[in-house]
């Protein structure tokens, strides 16, 4: 895990009132941005990242040296334009990449640990509308984001109907399911068993939950594949043995699948990248987030009134958020009145293809963009 | 965990051939039996457990105090019918319920632990045919499983054809897929990474990786239910508070969802009737499973001559062993010339489906028993 990365910073000046009735005080948001600002300030896109994602969504990670997590999609020529637009992608408060989160120093100048409040999708955009003010930036040309960027990208349509002129949510939901808490759940106890843990004040030791964040990583993963693209992936395939045995069962515990071996490598090589009490605390906004019940338990009532134009985009073979839970957003925005557009596209790797190349997804993208 | 319990005791006299190439030594089986076994033992009914199930099919379970796993299937007057039929139940080696496992004494009288041997399905089902040879039982009226019981099922049927007259699967597979491989590797690193484990060797000790059990046990549960089921269940509905608040979020890291709630009492309460040992012993057994590939490749040669008549049966919502793979194995059987019949039923519980009150299945079993 890391406590901070050279992005820019904004201090966020005034205190952050949270869903839960707190306050965060001093926060900060780190931030990247690409491309210029026009003149009048029309061209900006605010581009939301998932759990585990950050701000460098088009430029090399500071730890993992790895290119941007959407370099495919946002740059110069590329779908999102930076040529055109001024890209903005900022770390959500609560992760662990800059912005304030429970790695961070709280006012007794220790780590806040468990102490920093349980937040919200809602919260997390707080922050972010807190920055675009910072910036000067009234209205979003577009605001975007996959999975738990695509919840962030509805609430701020929801909540601050003025800021954004276009919604693109793609491969994401307005609830997390009982299946989807289920799985975070199993991810937040493999975290809190693990005993370097440590009630989540591991800051000041040596230690930290690497084993049981590895297990909550490998859970989720699993999540973000379909089976068929697993299957065609790695099928029942062997690896090959250390002692140049070719594709033969050890009769004992290591990886002898090439599916084992690929968990294992998910998992060990997200901890370096990771704090585990980010993962908790995200993971909770998530099964936390239900639009429509922060609307009177009418999800249409979300969007009543809107002006913006929105987006949606779902894989037929994503079965973390399903093509229903695009569809009963489009069916909200239509009751409420809003311009909407919806596609579903066919993707072989579930969850994951809004990362992955998908030639109509830069299509669509794109067109919508503008 | 428990290391035997009060049934009856098969000791095999002959060393256990095991795949790995390896022998098990003084191996004993733990079994229940109910109804007569008829004169000319025509009426013997084996059923074989699940991953986590055990002999009491039909009979209280010695630990927990609950009746038995398919009390509502197997009894006097019930589908498979302890009137007419003998049947026997059997604790799988490996597993912990007194058939010889890991948490078993080895010959220097200390705990096999890991060096208990690697297991397969094939291996199990050789106990079992060792019990049926000790009991003098030459063919059985049918063999009965589901989920792993039912690769039991089909392991016997595929390399002792003459053992049973009808075979009976339920809800199971011939090959564990990519995605089932996956979800075992997260239990079993889930256990492993409890410090507890001590790789293995926590007999002795106070401890036992309770903790990273609950884990493999959270995740695995997930993949018993349908997400339609959970929906139903559960959805997003809180838990009543402590402090008698009803249905309020905590803004913290309790079970607020009665999800959360349910999965961690799956979790704990499974630790207290299984060893983790055994779990990564059996879920590794399930996972080398590939009954095709024991035959050349070819899941019909599996099945060559058989005159054995087959039964298959799937449910609508299993995603973890869903109809595609029943229906694998019908084809494999057709083109080998077997008797078969195969009926998916509709159920809204997924994968446990098999073991919940369903009328169809009922009548499925008892028509294809006699």
């Amino acid at each position: 895990m890391n406590s901070g990365a050279a992005s820019n910073i904004y201090a966020i000046p005034d205190d952050l009132p949270l869903d839960s009735g707190q306050v965060l005080s001093g926060a900060q948001i780190a931030y990247e941005t690409y491309g210029d600002l026009a003149a009048d300030r029309s061209n900006a896109i605010l581009i939301c990242h998932a759990l585990t994602g950050d701000q460098y969504v088009a430029s090399e990670h500071p730890i993992t040296g790895k290119s941007g997590w959407w370099e495919r999609m946002v740059g110069p020529g590329k779908p999102i334009d930076t040529n055109r637009h001024h890209v903005i992608c900022a770390n959500v408060i609560g992760s662990c990449m800059g912005s304030t989160g429970p790695a961070s120093e709280a006012a007794d100048g220790t780590a806040y640990a468990m102490r920093f409040p349980v937040i919200t999708i809602r919260d997390m955009v707080r922050g972010l509308v807190a920055l675009l003010d910072g910036l000067g930036i009234e209205k979003l040309h577009a605001v975007v984001g996959g999975s738990m960027g695509g919840m962030q990208a509805l609430s701020l349509a929801a909540n601050w109907p003025s800021r954004a002129k276009r919604v693109l949510v793609i491969a994401s939901t307005a609830r997390h399911s009982a299946q989807n808490i289920a799985f975070h759940e199993v991810g937040r106890q493999a975290i809190m068993a693990d005993p370097a843990w440590a009630d989540g004040d591991y800051y000041s030791t040596r230690a930290s939950p690497d084993n049981g964040l590895a297990v909550a990583r490998m859970a989720a993963h699993i999540t973000y594949l379909s089976e068929e693209g697993l299957t065609e992936k790695f099928g029942r395939r062997l690896q090959d043995r250390p002692d140049g045995t070719r594709g033969a069962k050890s009769f004992g515990f290591d990886a002898d699948f090439q599916v084992e071996s690929y968990l294992r490598y998910q998992g060990s090589g997200f901890t370096q990248r990771f704090d585990a009490n980010s993962y908790l605390y995200i993971t909770r906004a998530m099964d936390y987030f239900d639009l429509a019940e922060e609307h009177g338990g009418k999800l249409a009532n979300a969007f009543h009134g809107t002006s913006a134009r929105f987006c949606l985009v779902s894989f037929d073979t994503d079965w973390l958020y399903p093509t229903a839970e695009s569809r009963h957003i489009v069916h909200a925005l239509n009751a409420a009145g809003a311009k909407v557009s919806f596609v579903e596209l066919s993707a072989p790797n579930g969850h994951d293809s809004f990362l992955l190349e998908h030639e109509q997804l830069d299509r669509v993208v794109q067109g919508f963009i503008e």
